[in-house]
């Protein structure tokens, strides 16, 4: 059989004939109970209860010292990677196997992407080919890490953990120390994912999170800075809402802010999804079982299972193919999509994408190769009942 | 009798005892009907058919070719000015008067914001001193206007219009194609204010809206771009939505884009209150005539009424102190925030923030003297009846 049907037919054998998208959100909650008292509160912007609550309770879940919310994942980053000091004519490592937000972080701050490579186990930055690399074409001069060929100060790194699945923290922390780089966790895709007990976006100087609509929760745009650091969270409430300082009346700006503090309407849908991301969690960890037993007979693909030591939140299901199979993902994707299962393959590698060509990297063969190979199949916690 | 009092005494006579903020967001239509639909679609971000209506409702009601939804006011002008050519090293003209989004906006461009003097008949910026201090510090190099004693190019002019009064915009495009400069207009306060007949944001470039809460009509947080030019109208989409290509499964982004979108959910929200504008701008109508009346008897102060073939929204209503009575504003807030009636000061004007303080200027002496003697009081729709 052509391996293009005998995944459809997996696939079928999963979630059924039906027409489903990659990834929606469900409202199955008290979210139009929230929504609706937020509208009669009449406090739908910037200054709300929700939005105190939101933050309250994310603190509380991924037991960050400090959340932030604020209007989307690319906002929380930006912020994260400016608050950590990333300024102009700066280099970030970020891995080239991402979406362009991660980037375009970068970018936002007048620095330069440097792209790193990727693993095969967890999909994020390899730490050991990271380690050699830097050891080769990076100088240390005081505190700081120095690029020998551009003479740029490399200031941060920012593992983003793809798809859910936390990358190797461990080794990246100790790579992020040995050469003196700051370490910010992208982890836009990470709700409810843990590396040894521990919530992802926790580990870094700062992390950033997002809830966008397609992602685990959603608060229609938004997303959330996280840290564990006093003084950076109060320094990220401040420039994240113009940098006003406090008066009765008096309108005083102390630096250049951002327009960037989440809205109360958005924080009362996000407080309602909040309250079933377990249920959604256990949803897409039975649905991963699934597709699991269903994949187990077809050779020449795998289903990405999370890392070891990490509890995933299993927020896009992915398949790999095997490297002699890689010709046939567009067939794959052709099928899948046609017969009513949205299905992608991973980005573009940031590398290829016209904005980033010429950007400094390292080798970057995997990535290279795990992007001709992962196919994202329906994932929606929707698709099949919660186990708790 | 203290001038305070006489000021508390006429605000009195026209709202009564009662404690009220400067300016509260009405929902008095359908906003649970489409906040309960847009949820029932699952359809809550960047996505959806409300974000498309929004900006067709917006298009109808202002007259403009184009209107494109984004997170807020302050991304709406960023996006403007970037997508109209404000560079790093440009500079910009803004009115010193302004709330801080109007130079953060230029900043994020990596530009200079230039700082200009305003008129007292619309508190806006005085185009005729503008041109002849223009005539007095720039050259004409090409099509470019160089600021002779830093060597920059002046890029663009920000006429804001405050309050919601329209700034002399005739005059202004004037003075913007005699020294070769895009008008983009700072519409954040202005939705549904019209100068002869055309409605504010319209006349330039591109212009920017705002929906923030605290203005005429609010999507929680919010702004829109509004453009007569096809070209900048589909380049403010793409830039807006991460640059990415149409394209079924691929992640294809071609330049360095922003996360700036509208979430249907903010949209929903933004299609009932648009439903509800004219009554809503009937009653700030309605609600300055009867504060005209009150305050019509005190010499000491005058109540800021839309400029000679204007058509203001009122968004918040003004006194001006007289000159001689500059030194008892502070007395007058003291009282009026005691009493229940918020109010507050102009903003402080933006060269006297520590961000801008060393950012060119003008002679700004009409500004300081404004921004001693302005006092926003309570302004919001629902503090009297339409009388449509």
């Amino acid at each position: 059989m052509e391996l293009s049907k005998e995944i459809y037919l997996a696939i079928h054998s999963v979630i059924g004939s039906r027409s489903v998208v990659l990834h929606e959100p469900e409202f199955t909650g008290k979210e139009w109970d929230y929504l609706k008292e937020c509208l009669d509160s009449t406090f739908v912007s910037s200054v709300g209860k929700f939005v105190e609550r939101f933050e309250r309770d994310l603190e509380k879940f991924t037991g960050a010292r400090h959340a932030i919310a604020v209007v989307n994942g690319t906002a929380a980053l930006h912020i994260a990677l400016k608050l950590s000091g990333v300024v102009s004519n700066d280099e970030v490592l970020i891995p080239a196997l991402s979406f362009v937000a991660t980037a375009n972080a970068v970018s936002y701050c007048g620095a330069t992407p440097h792209f790193v490579d990727s693993e095969d186990s967890t999909m994020g930055i390899d730490a050991n080919k990271l380690r050699i690399y830097l050891e080769e074409i990076s100088r240390q001069e005081g505190q700081f890490c120095i690029n020998k060929s551009t003479g740029r100060i490399i200031r941060a790194i920012v593992p983003m953990h793809t798809f859910g699945h936390p990358s190797d923290i461990d080794q990246l922390i100790k790579v992020s120390k040995d050469f003196n780089l700051f370490l910010i966790e992208d982890a836009a895709e990470s709700i409810g994912s843990f590396y040894k007990g521990r919530h992802t976006g926790t580990f870094g100087l700062m992390g950033a999170l997002s809830f966008n609509g397609n992602k685990t929760i959603t608060t229609g745009g938004g997303g959330a800075i996280l840290t564990n650091d006093d003084f950076l969270a109060t320094r990220a409430r401040h420039i994240t809402t113009t940098a006003k300082l406090p008066h009765k009346w008096e309108y005083r700006h102390d630096e250049v802010g951002y327009n960037y503090r989440m809205p109360n309407l958005n924080a009362a849908l996000g407080c309602a999804q909040l309250e079933q991301l377990p249920q959604k969690i256990s949803s897409k960890r039975n649905l991963f079982n699934l597709y699991q037993a269903a994949f187990d007979q077809i050779k020449s693909v795998k289903l990405i299972s999370e890392p070891h030591n990490c509890i995933s939140n299993y927020w896009l299901q992915a398949l790999l193919l095997n490297t002699e199979n890689e010709q046939e993902r567009d067939e794959v994707l052709q099928l899948l999509n046609q017969e009513g299962y949205m299905s992608r393959p991973a980005w573009i590698p940031l590398h290829k994408l016209p904005p980033y060509k010429l950007c400094p990297r390292m080798d970057l063969s995997k990535v290279n190769s795990l992007a001709t190979r992962i196919i994202n199949i329906p994932s929606s916690s929707g698709l099949v009942k919660s186990l708790i």
